[in-house]
C-alpha cells in the first residue's frame, strides 16, 4: 500500500504576503508541509518536530533563504525557488554548504516579456495618461492632446539577454525596433549587436529594457551616467529587480526632464512606490505583476514539480542556478 | 520668374477643431488657401472669391465632405484626405461628379497597429488599471491584486485585413497568438483562416481587433450577436472607427459582465464618452490618437504631397480611394 507517508516531503517556505495555491497534482508526488506563520516561535517549534527530515524546500516569492534559514534545516539539500530572480537566497551559503539552488526557468519569461512591451508601448504613446485623462472626462473640454513617439525604428538596448530577454528582443524586432544588448557575455546564437556594458550600450540606445539577475555586479547598475548616457528623449522600462536602477537619481531624471519616460513594475523597496511620481504623464507605474496570470502560474508548478521529481530521482534539474 | 503664384492651388477644408502643420515642404509645390473659420459667411465670401479656380482639397481629419461642400467648389476634381477613415466622405456624390478621393494610405498603419496591441495587452495584463492602483498609493494597503490574462495562445481575430490588420497579425504573431481574419474577401497572399463574416470568426476567436473601414455594410457589425459569440472572456479592441461597434451594446454588456473587456480609441460620438465605462477597470479608453506621432504626421505629409503631386501631373495618384 502507498500513502502520502511515502512521499517525499518539501517545506514551504514563505513570507505571510506571498504563498501559492498548489495544484492538485503537487500532491500526488509530495508531502507539502505547511509551518504556522502567526510567530517565529511556533515555526521554530515546528522546524525542531520536522527539520531532520526535511532536504527540500520551496521558497515563495521572495521570501529569504539565508543563513540563518539554512542552520534551522541540518538535512537541507535544495531550495527550490518559485520566482526567476533570486537575489533572495543566500547563494554564497549554499554553496558552501553544497546545497542546490533552482529558479523559475523560463515559466515566466513570455508573460515578463509581453508586459514589458506593453509598458514601452504606454510610455512612448501615453496609453495610461490618456485613459487618465478620457476618464478624468477631459477629452471634451480639450481639443489637443500631445503627441507619442512611434516604437518603430527605436533603437532598443536589452540588459540582460536570458530568457525573458530573448522573449523581448523577437516581439520588438516585429515592431521595426533594432535591437542590441549587453549581458555577461556575448551569445554567440544571436546576431543582435553586443556591448560590453550598459553605459556603451545607452548611448547608442533610444530605449533600455531592464530585465537581468540582480547581483552584486548588477546592483545599481543603470546609474546617473547610463541615465545621462541614454539621455533625455530615452526610456527605462524595468521589468528586472528593483535595485538594478539607482531608483533615487532616477526619480530626480524623471522629475528634471533628464530621462524622458519610465515604465516601472519593480522598485527597490516594494511596495514602496516614491510618491512624487504620481504626478508624471511619462511614467508608468505598475505592482511587481509582470508574471501574474494563471498561465504563469501553471508553468511556474510544472517547473516546480519538475525540479523536485529530478532531486529525488536523482535526475538533471530542471533549472538549476550555477552558484560558482 | 518662378513664384508662388505659379504653384498649384489646393484649399485647406478643415473643423475649427482640426489642424494640420503642414511642412515647408509643401509650401514649396502648392499655394495652400487657408479659409477664414470664424464665421460660415466669411467662408463663403473666401469661397466665392476663390472656388473657381479650386481643383484639389485637402480634408483635414474628420472634417465633413459632403453634396453641400461640393456644391461651392464647382472646379473641384480630388478631394486629399487626411485620414485613413474615410467615412466623413460622400463617395456617392464623389463619384456621381468625377471627384477622386485620396486616403492617408499606409501613414498611420503601424502606429494604429502598435497602439491596437498595446490596447490589448492592456486590458488582458491590466496595465493601466495596475497604474491606477500604484498611484491611489493602494499597493501597500493591499497585498493581493488579481491576476491577468497571458496574450501567448490568444486566437485574435482580425476584422479588416488591410494594411493596418495586417500590421496587427505581424505583431501579435510575434506574442505567439493565433492570427485569423473577415474582410470583404479573402486575401490570397496570407494563410491566415479567412472567416466569410464577424459573427463566425468571434465564435472561434478570445480576441477581436476592429481595424475595417466604416461603410454602411460595416456600421455597427459588432453588434450584439456578435458580443455573445465571443463570449465573457473575449475583449475587443477597436482602433477603426466608432460607429463599427454598436456601443450602447458594448457598455451594457461590459456592465453586465457578458464581454471580458475592451480597449477603445475611437467611439461614436467622440469626443463623448459614456461614463459609466469609467468605473470599470477590464476597459481602457484612449482619446482617438493610434496615429498620433510625429512619424505618421511626417509619413502623412509624404501622402497628401505626393497624391497632389500626381494630380497635377496627371500621374497614377498614391493612395486612391475605390469608389465603385
Amino acid at each position: 500500500m502507498s500513502g502520502t507517508q511515502d512521499l517525499p516531503v518539501v517545506l514551504i517556505h514563505r513570507l505571510p504576503a506571498f504563498n501559492l495555491l498548489f495544484k492538485s497534482r503537487f500532491y500526488t508526488h509530495f508531502t507539502l508541509l505547511n509551518p504556522p506563520l502567526d510567530s517565529p516561535d511556533s515555526i521554530h517549534s515546528f522546524l525542531s518536530l520536522h527539520a531532520a527530515s526535511i532536504r527540500a524546500l520551496i521558497a515563495v516569492g521572495p521570501t529569504p533563504v539565508n543563513s540563518h534559514t539554512l542552520d534551522l534545516l541540518p538535512a537541507l539539500e535544495i531550495v527550490v525557488c518559485s520566482s526567476a530572480g533570486i537575489d533572495h537566497v543566500d547563494l554564497c551559503e549554499c554553496r558552501r554548504r553544497g546545497v542546490l539552488v533552482t529558479n523559475a526557468g523560463n515559466a515566466f519569461s513570455e508573460d515578463v516579456a509581453d508586459y514589458s512591451v506593453a509598458l514601452l508601448i504606454d510610455v512612448l504613446r501615453r496609453v495610461s495618461a490618456g485613459n487618465r485623462f478620457v476618464r478624468a472626462g477631459l477629452w471634451s473640454q480639450h481639443g489637443s492632446y500631445p503627441l507619442g513617439s512611434k516604437l518603430g525604428g527605436k533603437r532598443v538596448g536589452i540588459v540582460g539577454l536570458g530568457s525573458i530577454g530573448s522573449e523581448v528582443a523577437k516581439r520588438l524586432a516585429a515592431f521595426g525596433c533594432s535591437i542590441a544588448y549587453t549581458s555577461r557575455k556575448k551569445k554567440s546564437a544571436v546576431s543582435y549587436p553586443f556591448y560590453e556594458n550598459v553605459h556603451d550600450l545607452a548611448i547608442d540606445s533610444n530605449v533600455l529594457i531592464v530585465c537581468c539577475a540582480l547581483t552584486d555586479q548588477t546592483r545599481h547598475m543603470i546609474d546617473k551616467e547610463v541615465m545621462t548616457a541614454l539621455g533625455k528623449e530615452g526610456v527605462i522600462v524595468n521589468v528586472g529587480r528593483g535595485a538594478l536602477i539607482d531608483e533615487k537619481e532616477l526619480v530626480q531624471s524623471l522629475l528634471r526632464g533628464e530621462v524622458g519616460g519610465a515604465g516601472l513594475d519593480v522598485y527597490e523597496n516594494e511596495p514602496y512606490v516614491s510618491e512624487e511620481l504620481f504626478t508624471l504623464d511619462n511614467v508608468v507605474l505598475s505592482l511587481h505583476l509582470s508574471v501574474m496570470t494563471p498561465e504563469s502560474f501553471e508553468a511556474l508548478q510544472d517547473v516546480l514539480i519538475g525540479n523536485l521529481l529530478a532531486f529525488f530521482s536523482n535526475k538533471p534539474l530542471l533549472s538549476p542556478v550555477q552558484l560558482d
